[in-house]
Order: structure tokens, then C-alpha cells, then sequence
């Protein structure tokens, strides 16, 4: 299937002056019309105060290839909403949203939506984020080696595992087992993620816990002396900064650990406070919890005091931790879709909001501009739209169609929760999934969200397009070829990559436990260095065009085994390519593109066309590749 | 394009076992799924609290054309949101959802919605709704001949017209010309009503207003006297109950009138409690109102003192004409789509719970069961999903497709709102916005929906689809054909069936003012005798086959000129096909609807099949003709 010759338009610069407005702007909006669909009228259908209001584009200007049409969105509310419908001139009907042109009426789920809200982090689509879970990342020096146990006094819970040990993958031992990482040891090895390109370093939690990986933090006060307690995390985070580096936390809102102070208050006494910010149905031993798991109490923001003292109070978690002496640069929120939602009651957009809006505040007294993620592993567009999160971990837009593109069948590795293995689909299906979850986000929530190849809560990539699941570290060249071309994709797609420490050195795993591998620092044969230097190339090429970090995303093809399209930006149009292996040849008429008669591809990435006419440009085809010219 | 053999779920009765259940119950939900498509394994996916939850389905039955799979959905929300992953015995990955089958993902925007909630009518999916503009229905016996100009005294503002006369189509006569239509006279028709077979009366608001619409009203504590006042609405209600008809009064709850005794105490004085029931920018004169209208200021619902007087205080609006002496059974709230909403501000889905938790407290002292229908021209699933709304007037998802199907181009009537004609589309077209829209919300609020051919707000439908438009009552037959097989529509799928008074008679219109016809009762010659009979045929259909009223709706197939579903109940399976007239051959095997091999169809309305045989049906094609059959 192709989409040349299709009507376009999207929020970014080449077609909309301005994704992030103030309440009160006229906006500027542009279309895309090839003389193939030509229009008698354009018509801008914008929703204003909950009624669609109409006006009509005029014809700005018409080159070889195409008609250019602009109108004004008026921005009434935060979220302006709006769509366009191409009045054919031969009679035809047609409405034009973020899923392409429809030839019948069409909900306003695929709307462009532009977002009034001056807080909104203007430097996140440039970023590129690295996730460290800090158990898994580096020993500081000084502990101890690293065959041995941890040397820290380690709490009852704990097992002292030594670092090049296979993290288990189910079992009792999967919360138990300590590796001894800590936040000194990712102060040290901050070259690294430099080296890579990643501007944001994001840590799974640091609160102190009662497992390996903290989500059931016993207190939102102090960072767990196990990584290195609060001197550690401000010592980190200055390091960062001093790099360029911006950190992100990791906030559980919608529960606690069973160990939490406030969790042992509300069971001591029926009448406190604290018993106000849970849902006990019989105290003090039933209560709500996470997926019914009794260690993770979960949170009832009913409680204006729970409200106060995590989110908006002076002092609050979410405030205290963006403050000096440890001044984060956001959050990330676990479990975000479930926080706030309990059986009759739906409080996830109210916190959400209130979430962002102490951030806000925080922001507004000192000039920073910090970021907001929720995780959220479906579809988050409807809480996207609610303006609380500033964008989510882009699972359902990125991940699970970028693995149904590349897996290779029979590895076993279950489909994100579903009993059944990674399906194999075509690069239709990729583009429809994508297309699909990309026009339900407002654009600027899809720039600010993150596209991860895998996390801690998955199977690493690595695996499921290889097959190999040893666990340990491996510079086993199985499955490099598709993992570059998830890497492509990360580094050419909207949205911030976010690597997973590790996924750059080619480890595997083929769980969310067994895929916290500790990194291999002294392992020269654990790592694969073909996979190092790709990151470092695709990264690095990210960073040097905008068109790939702020342009807009116009598809061109689709078929099972490649993939077509443009990126754009009024100083620059990327051409990207991608073949999995297998592909047919693509030739791309030079007019449906809007690529003029005598520029040449000028290739960034890959390989040169395969020909170049007057009329057409014919790719490369048929080998796992990743191509990116600029026109 | 055709749907046979194509895996079905929706939520009526014979695939779920209950559409509105309580929170806690677990509902049996099945899904048919033809051999061509067998599955290995078929998995509910179901949110709860935000979170997908898997659960996989049982095989239940298989007969010769398909196997019943089987599941339960948990109902932890209010809205119990689901839909099937088939995993296909040939290694084929699919979504079925409430716009088919998939295969690929797909957000949650046409998941099937399951809604908990006691207070929702049961009896409105049963209902046919008749529309009255109560100026323009009739006369009460004693007032003045229809020749002349109402006898009653008459405002400043008003301009008497003779019954016979023409309305004013647009210009300053538009909402001036009083016909004097009272609702005595509505009571001294009432048979007429009843002859329909409708059982529900809508009435365009009866409070006192400064124009013939009185969506302007001066006051919500009284009746306007030129109708009789709040002792002729008594009676009227009584009236109508006394013959099985529920009465559903118009209720502004966006705006007032610049009259509106608040208003004027708001403009009086800007310290005034009424004050804050409205957005002065300037007091007292810039104020916010409906689409800059001056004379209708816009409601803050901020107001906590506002909300109590004309929501859920004792005695306020909604609550009092639901009680003795008038007891409405349901309000249909004017620009329900708008209420609330105003600029950085957005208490759309606080006022609507808000209305319907008032209505559903009256339900609970009085046992009666009210209907809250909301006007919504758009997009209406956000704000059904919120659960204030029971249902909406579905233009998106009946009346705007419908036109664009039946239309005959060349009328110059234009698209509701937009600066061009009816569109003239396929009935693929038709389809695809049906199912799009109707997906996108819950199944019982959209089986307590109305579906409008027209409405006071549209060009009536027998001018869409005849081209005639006189404006005077005529038994033309221009459009008779195609205006039936609206009628047909209305009565063979999902959502309440409502006439705008008039339409039975064959009146014409070509915009909303214009279509505001007096009823030509004393006019042998103004109505279309054909049409009426017709009306009441199809009415009676409805009301005598519950799988046209309850059962669910599965799309056979489109072409150009016909469209083919089926509805089916426990009780009852109905196919029906229409032709809008040059329909091509269709023919359907037994296998892919699910008629066995020595099964013969039963004709209800229309012709008989052209021929049938062990294998397949043929069904009548080329005439503008609607066919229900008994399978």
C-alpha cells in the first residue's frame, strides 16, 4: 500500500506555526493538496468550547506538485481540535485527520489537536533518554569486586548476588536478589550515556524498598542507603547536570509499599490520617492493592492530606525531589493509567493534573522546565487529552509494532502480557498501528512521550528479534541486523528514544526480571561492539537534524517487508527507508514526494538509490537495512 | 464491499448476557466466529481500573457454520470496557471490536462498553419519539381560525401569522412569527400521536422566551402563557400518560435568555449571586454567550448556587417539572455539547452527572424511570463515555449518513452547517460512519439515542431526498420513494426512531426555520396519504419485532445502491436489505448469515427473496425498496 499523492498535514513547523500555543493565538495551519485531489474548497473544522466551528482555507500558493492551503485554529480551549475537509473539485468528499483522508464522516478521535499550555517542556522532542535501573548499572568504586557480593550491610530481604550473575527470571528470588549497583557507580560511568548521545538519564526508583526494584517504596522521603541515600542522588544529579544531562525519577502515585510509613500508620490506627489514603474494606487487614498483590497498598487521592503531602503541598514528594539540594528535572509516573482509578471512582485525570500543576509551579519559581511521563502501556490518548501527563512510555505506538515487524518467530517470548508468543506482522500492519495511536495524541504529547525498544518491564529487543536469551551478557551477533533496524526506527520516528542500559552493548533477556542484567563493564567479550558503534552513529544522526527530532512524520509506503517515509521541516525533508530483509523494490515518483526533477538523494544513512531518473528514485531493496537521504 | 463469515460481538442480548449490569456482576459475553476464521485460542481483554486485564474465552458450541467462544467480563467500572485478541488456528493475529476485525492493534475508542448503572431507562430502546415545536403543532379548539392571526394577546416582540402561512426562512421574521400552536392543542391531537405508534412526545421548550423557539427563556419556573401555561402542560402530560405516552420537556442548560430574570438581576447588580451565573468580561454588558449571540448570555457552571437552583437543589429546574403537577418523564438539554464548556474551563461531564444524578434521585423517591437525551450535532462518545448523558440526538451516526446516501443532488440544501451541498456518497460510505460512530459509544447509550431524519434544526428530510421546497404543506410525491427508506432505517436499527411532527404528512423544508411547518390539519390536499400510511406500517413493524427494537446488529453487506444487516435477538433474527434504487444482484449463502439449508424467509416488509436454494439467498434488487425478512 502507498500513501503518495496523499493530502497532508500534521502539527509540526512545515504545516502548523505552532503545536504549543497560547489560549487566545490564531494559528497558522497548512495543507498539502497534490494536483491529483485537487479541491474547489478547503474547509477547517475547529472545536471551539465543545461545538465544531467552520471556516474556510484560502489557496496560498501551488508548485508543481501540489496546491497549499492555509487557514486559522483559534484557539478557544487548551486543547484545540481540528480537521480539514477537501471539497473535491470533481465532486469529491473527503475529510483529512491524523489517520489520512476519509471518504465518509469521521469521529473526532483522529483530530490534530494543538495544546495551550505554556508549561509544556519545549526541550523534550530533542532529547534523547537512557533508562537505568539502579540495582543493575555499576558498582561505585570502592565497593566491592565485582565476582563478590555486594559489600553493603544488606537488609533481611535482600540476596547478595554477585554481578555477573543471571538475574532470575520468575520465581521468589526475582525481587530479592541485590547486585550492589549504585548511584555513585552511575555518577561514574555518566561518560557513558555522554558517549552515547542520551540527554536525559531516567531512574527506576531510588526510594528505599523492600525489593531490588522499589516499587513499594516504605517511604517517599529519604533515597535508599542501598544505592547510596540522598547525598548520593544530589551528588548524581549535579554530575548530570554538569554533563548536560537531565535526571528523571521514578514516583509511584498509585500505590505504596505495604513497609510505607504512611501504610504503618494507617494500620496501627483506624482513625489516622494516613487510614484516609488507603481503601481498606475491613481494617486493617483488607485493603486495595496493585493487581490485588497485598505488598502494594494502593493510594486513595480522595484524601485531600494525601493530595497535599504527595503531590501539591509545600514539601510534597512530587516538589520536594525537583528542589535543591537534589533538583530532578521530572518524573515519570509507574502505573500511571491505574492511578486514581478504583471501582466507582475515577480520579486519574484530577491527580494527573494536579501532578502537572505543582510541577508548573515549581517551574514558574525557578525558570526550569521539567518533564512529566506517565507509563502507561495502551491506549493513553483519552488521559493524553486530559493535560496532566506531558506524554507516556509509547509502548502501544512503538513498541508493540516495531516487535511485530522484526520478531523472529519461535523464541517463545510472550506478547507484552498476552498469552501468546510476539505475533508476526507485515509493515502494513506496523505503519496502521502506528498511524493509528500516533493521531489519537495531541502532537506535542507525541513528542514528549518516549519510544522504547524494550525496559525493565520486558523482554530486552535484543531477544526478540534473535532468539538468543541467555540472559548473560552476550555479544552474540543473532539478531543485531533487526535490532538496528529498531534502532533506526527510535532514532527517525517522533518521539524521544529511550534505551534501556544495556539494549547498546547487544544484551538479551526474555523478561522484565531477566532483562535487568547487570552491565557488563569488565567483560570485553560480553559486549557486542558493532551494536555500540550503530547507537553511537544513529544517535549522534538524530542530534544533528531536526528534521528528525522535530519534523513532521508523512508515510509514503507499506508493504510486508519495507517501509516509506518523510520526515519534514521547513529547514530540512529526510527521506527514510527501511527494508527487513526481503523487500521488493520501491520506486518512488519524484513528483508524489515533492522531490524536484534534477536534486539528487544526498544518503546519510544505508545505502545510495539504486537509480535516480527525472521521474522516479528507485531504493535499495531486499537486505535488513536502514536507509535516511536528505532531499 | 461484504461481511459474511466475518467474526461478530456486540452487546445485545444474544451475545451478552446484560448490557447495563450491576458494578460486581460478571457477564457471560460470546462471540460468534465462523470456521473460515477458526481460532486456536480466543482471549477478553477488559479494563480494569485503567488496566488491561486477560482472561481467555471458552469454546462453548460449534454448529455448521460457526463456533460460539465464551467469556466474562468483570464489571469493577462503571463502564466495563472490552473486546477479543483471536489467535488464529492459522497463526493469524486479530482484534474484533465494535468496527470488526483487525489485524493489527487498535485503541480503545471501539472497545464494547458495558455501562453500570441502575438508574438508566430500560424501557427508552422500546420507544418511538415524536418531535412537536409546540407553536407550529396545532390550535386548541377555541382559539381562532386557522385563516387568521392567533386570538391571543400577544408581546412586543411577536408577529401573528396565519396558520396557512409559510415560515420565514431566514431574516429578522425567523424567530418572530407566532403561529399560536398552544398545548392544548398538542392534547386535542394526541390520537394522532398515539396513531403512529409513537410513545414518547418531545416538546421544544415551553418556558417563556422572547421568540417562537424559546430557547431564549425569560424564566425556568413558568410556562409561557401563549402556550397555555404550566396548567395546559399539566394537562397535556396527563394527558398523554392517560394513552401510554411519556412527555420529555427541552431544557437550555448552556444559556438563558437576555431576559432570564437572572440575567437581569446579574445585570442589575455585579455583586448580585446571579452574577456569578454568568462570564462578564465587563460587567454589565460583555458577557459570554452561545456563538457570540448577545441575547443568549452563557451559564457558568462554576456556580455552586447556579448548580443548586437549576440542577440539584430542592425545587431547582430539572427537579421540579420531573414532580407533581407536571411530572415530565426525561429533559432533552439544548447544546449539551456546549454546556459547561467556556474557554481554559471544562465542567462539560460534572454538569451532565450532575443533571443525571438529580433525575436519578427523583427515579428513587417516585419509582418512576427518566430519559436524559443530550443534543450533540458532533462527535458525542467522550461525552456519552462520562456517563451524564444517557443518550444523544445521533446526527453523526444516523442522520448525516443517511442524507448522504439518499440525497439526490442539485437541491442546494446544505450540509448541516457546512458551506456545501448534501454530499452524495455509497452506501459503503454509510456504513463505514455508522459503524465508526456507533462503536464509538457505549451500546446502551446508543439504543437510548434518537435517530432523526430531520429535526426544527434541519431542512426536513423529504426536501433532501425530493428536492422539493415549497415550505408549504404539499402532498407532493417528489422523494417519496427514498424518504420511505429513511423511514425504513429508522425502524430497523439500533436507537429510538424520532419523527419531527410532520414528516408523516410529507411536509417539506429547506432549513431549520423553514422546516418549523404548521401542521396542515384542515388540508385534505397537504398531506401525502401514502407516507402516512407508510409511517405507521413501519412504526408498527418496530413495535411488533423486538429484534428490531433489542437485537443487535451485524453488517452483511455495501455496495453503491444497497446495504444488507441482520439484527438479531434471542427471540427473533431479522434480515434486513434496502436499494436505494439501481442495486446490483446480491446474494447471500446461508452459511455466512446463519440461515439453515431447508430454512425459508419469511417477507415483513417489501418483496420476496428473488430465489432461494439450498445454499444461498438471492434478494430482490434495482427498485427503491426496503425488505425485513423472518429468518
Amino acid at each position: 500500500m502507498h500513501w503518495l499523492d496523499e493530502p497532508h498535514h500534521d502539527p509540526s513547523a512545515t504545516y502548523c506555526d505552532d503545536s504549543t500555543p497560547a489560549l487566545g493565538d490564531l494559528v497558522p495551519v497548512r495543507v498539502r493538496i497534490p494536483h491529483a485531489h485537487r479541491a474547489r474548497q478547503v474547509v477547517l473544522r475547529v472545536l471551539c468550547d465543545g461545538e465544531p466551528l467552520i471556516s474556510t482555507a484560502r489557496l496560498d500558493r501551488e508548485d508543481e506538485t501540489a496546491a497549499w492551503w492555509v487557514a486559522e485554529v483559534s484557539v478557544r480551549n487548551p486543547i484545540a481540535s481540528y480537521r480539514f475537509l477537501l471539497d473535491g473539485a470533481d465532486g469529491s468528499y473527503a475529510w483529512l485527520n491524523g489517520t489520512g483522508r476519509h471518504l465518509q464522516d469521521v469521529t473526532d478521535a483522529h483530530d490534530f489537536r494543538l495544546i495551550a499550555d505554556p508549561a509544556i517542556p519545549a526541550w523534550a522532542p530533542d532529547a534523547v533518554a537512557y533508562q537505568v535501573f539502579p540495582d543493575r548499572f555499576a558498582r561505585s568504586s570502592g565497593t566491592s569486586p565485582s565476582s563478590t557480593a555486594p559489600a553493603r550491610a544488606l537488609p533481611e530481604w535482600a540476596v547478595p548476588t554477585a554481578w555477573e550473575a543471571e538475574p532470575a527470571a520468575h520465581g521468589p528470588l526475582t525481587g530479592r536478589q541485590v547486585f550492589g549497583g549504585d548511584l555513585a557507580g552511575i555518577a561514574e560511568r555518566l561518560d557513558h550515556v555522554a558517549g552515547l548521545g542520551a540527554d536525559v538519564l531516567y531512574l527506576t526508583p531510588f526510594f528505599e524498598g523492600r525489593s531490588n526494584h522499589r516499587y513499594d517504596a516504605v517511604t517517599f522521603d529519604r533515597v535508599d542507603p542501598l544505592l547510596g541515600g540522598d547525598d548520593a542522588l544530589a551528588h548524581l544529579v549535579r554530575a548530570a547536570h554538569a554533563r548536560g544531562i537531565r535526571v528523571l525519577g521514578d514516583l509511584t502515585t498509585n500505590h505504596t509499599g505495604v513497609g510505607h510509613e504512611w501504610f504503618r500508620a494507617a494500620q496501627a490506627d483506624a482513625a489516622s490520617t494516613e487510614a484516609g489514603f488507603y481503601s481498606f474494606s475491613e481494617h486493617p487487614n483488607a485493603y486495595a492493592s496493585w493487581l490485588d498483590v497485598p505488598s502494594l497498598p494502593k493510594l486513595d487521592h480522595s484524601s485531600p492530606e494525601l493530595r497535599r503531602r504527595l503531590i501539591d503541598g509545600p514539601g510534597s514528594t512530587v516538589r520536594r525531589w525537583l528542589s535543591p539540594p537534589v533538583a530532578l528535572d521530572g518524573w515519570r509516573i509507574d502505573v500511571a493509567n491505574m492511578t486514581g482509578r478504583h471501582g466507582a471512582h475515577d480520579r486519574a485525570h484530577e491527580v494527573a493534573r494536579a501532578v502537572r500543576a505543582a510541577m508548573a509551579e515549581q517551574d514558574a519559581a525557578d525558570g526550569a522546565s521539567r518533564w512529566l511521563l506517565a507509563e502507561h502501556g495502551h491506549d493513553a490518548s483519552a488521559d493524553l487529552a486530559a493535560l496532566g501527563w506531558h506524554g507516556t512510555m509509547n509502548y502501544s505506538a512503538f513498541t508493540r509494532p516495531v516487535w511485530a515487524w522484526l520478531t523472529v518467530p519461535g523464541h517463545g517470548i510472550s506478547w507484552l502480557g498476552m498469552p501468546l508468543e510476539v505475533p508476526s506482522l507485515p509493515g502494513g500492519a506496523m505503519v496502521a498501528t502506528m498511524r493509528r495511536f500516533a493521531a489519537a495524541m495531541p502532537w506535542a504529547a507525541l513528542t514528549r512521550s518516549v519510544n522504547p525498544l524494550d525496559s525493565h518491564d520486558t523482554a530486552r529487543f535484543r531477544t526478540v528479534v534473535g532468539g538468543e536469551r541467555s540472559g548473560r551478557p552476550t555479544g552474540s551477533a543473532a539478531g543485531r541486523e533487526r535490532h538496528l533496524l529498531g534502532l533506526a526506527l527510535q532514532a527517525t520516528l517522533p518521539g524521544v528514544p529511550m534505551i534501556f542500559a544495556g539494549d547498546e552493548l547487544g544484551l538479551t533477556g526474555c523478561s522484565g526480571e531477566h532483562s535487568r542484567t547487570p552491565m557488563p563493564w569488565d567483560r570485553a567479550d560480553g559486549v557486542d561492539g558493532a551494536t555500540l558503534e550503530a547507537y553511537r552513529f544513529w544517535l549522534r544522526l538524530r542530534r544533528r537534524h531536526i528534521a528528525l527530532r522535530r519534523g513532521g512524520l508523512r508515510w509514503l509506503q507499506a508493504d510486508d517487508h519495507s517501509i516509506t517515509y518523510l520526515r519534514e521541516h521547513p529547514e530540512q525533508r529526510l527521506l527514510v527507508h527501511l527494508d527487513r530483509g526481503g523487500g521488493r523494490p520501491v520506486r518512488l515518483p519524484r513528483a508524489g514526494v515533492g522531490i524536484g526533477g534534477s536534486d539528487r538523494l544526498q544518503t546519510l544513512a544505508g545505502e545510495e538509490p539504486d537509480c535516480e531518473d527525472e521521474r522516479a528514485v528507485m531504493l535499495p531493496y531486499g537486505q535488513p537495512t536502514a536507509h535516511v537521504y536528505q532531499l
